[in-house]
């Protein structure tokens, strides 16, 4: 929460700088290594739970918006953020009119406000990146799915919006370049997979399925060293890949 | 085009009761008996043409103003409108604004703004509805997807993109209770997919593919009258159907 004078200063920022009534939400899921989190922001000195969020600027896109807001935010960069929903209940927002409408008359109030807030997630290596929070967070910490804070605002909705919305792509579009390595071996992809379900998968239709979309080429020598039974090596097909994401599998229609 | 007084009153009533730099704008497709077309609106007396689209009330939200919108400018109500995409170039109203700017000061002027656009899809059968224009409007036409005409803004880009996430969403989710009769044919249902995806599908593959999603009930009994050899009836199981447009399909992971 802002002091008196801190949100007189935001808000007069705000109004000079950003489009009104809308911002945008970023939902950063993690992977690594069979385990899946999600990057979340607590506020200075209280218990107050966030996703990385902000507002657009006046002449702004929408995209380069989100991007630059989780950058602020949380100094990751240059992640790919997809758009999901547009969430608009008009109370939404009502826990921060409620927090702030006796600071400030309301004609100055940013929070007077109604927002709307665009969604965007992502799915990235959470090893390979190093989250640090902004002016206006005490910490930025990936949290497991089973250990998720009490969010503020309505954020556990857009989470779990995201969340839905990741698994239904896992459906028609592929998944998992940015986070597996160049080659992998089928029970390696299955644990992105279980991660992001939340759920054990049969091995055996999990590999018929994957390599029925054609995005997957095999390596003729096994992993080396080791087992008696070394495991086949895969990588993704990048071109069949980048079309999948276009058009959705093929084995559509 | 507004008149100068037009401007004028429609820019009073809409500072008023309108959220600044939202719109919606609704790409509703029509099919009926293998054909697929969309809904357009022509503006008075100009060869200007634009889907169907307005403003959200202060207060209104996002799912009811996509309806009352739809219904003010078509009379089409009742309709289930999905949420899409959210466009947001800062250029895209720019062509209103150049329009409209030497007519009004930018201080009164609703057309100053820049504004992002939420975009609403859905599937009728076009035989089942009567669309009108309201007052802004001349004509409310069912237009063939390849009959479109020129429109303004990024309509063409709006309508682009509701239609690859119809097409997309085929590969995920049931499509077609509101559109099939209660019973139906194999080679009818395929027809409304062939009019979506504009192209010809094998008809085995189609039948052994919907089968596999477990959302359909075969009658006992074949369709009366005429065929040597009559084919099959089918309808919708309700409950699989409704689960599957949550989860999406059976056979997911």
């Amino acid at each position: 929460m802002l002091t008196k004078k801190g949100l007189k200063e935001f808000c007069a920022d705000a109004r000079e700088n950003y489009l009104p009534h809308i911002s945008i939400d970023c939902v950063v899921f993690g992977f690594h290594e069979g385990i899946m989190k999600v990057l979340v922001l607590k506020v200075q000195n209280e218990d107050e739970w966030y996703l990385p969020g902000g507002f657009m600027l006046k002449n702004e896109p929408i995209e380069k918006a989100a991007n630059r807001i989780l950058k602020e935010r949380t100094t990751l960069d240059k992640i790919f953020l997809q758009q999901f929903h547009v969430f608009g209940d008009p109370e939404r927002s009502k826990e921060h009119f409620d927090m702030y409408k006796d600071m400030l008359p309301a004609k100055e109030n940013w929070f007077a406000n109604r927002f709307l807030t665009i969604g965007y997630y992502a799915l990235v290596d959470f090893f390979e990146t190093s989250p640090n929070p902004d002016q206006f967070a005490e910490s930025c910490q990936w949290r497991g799915l089973d250990d998720l804070p009490d969010f503020k605002l309505d954020h556990a909705l857009i989470l779990k919006t995201a969340l839905d919305t990741l698994r239904l792509q896992l459906n028609y579009q592929p998944i998992g370049y940015n986070l597996m390595p160049k080659e992998f071996t089928m029970p390696e992809l299955q644990k992105l997979y279980e991660a992001i379900l939340d759920k054990k998968l049969d091995r055996r239709n999990f590999q018929r399925r994957m390599l029925g979309f054609g995005i997957l080429t095999r390596s003729d020598e096994p992993r080396k060293g080791g087992a008696h039974k070394a495991p086949y090596l895969y990588s993704f097909d990048l071109e069949n890949y980048e079309a999948a994401l276009r058009e959705g599998f093929k084995g559509g229609w």
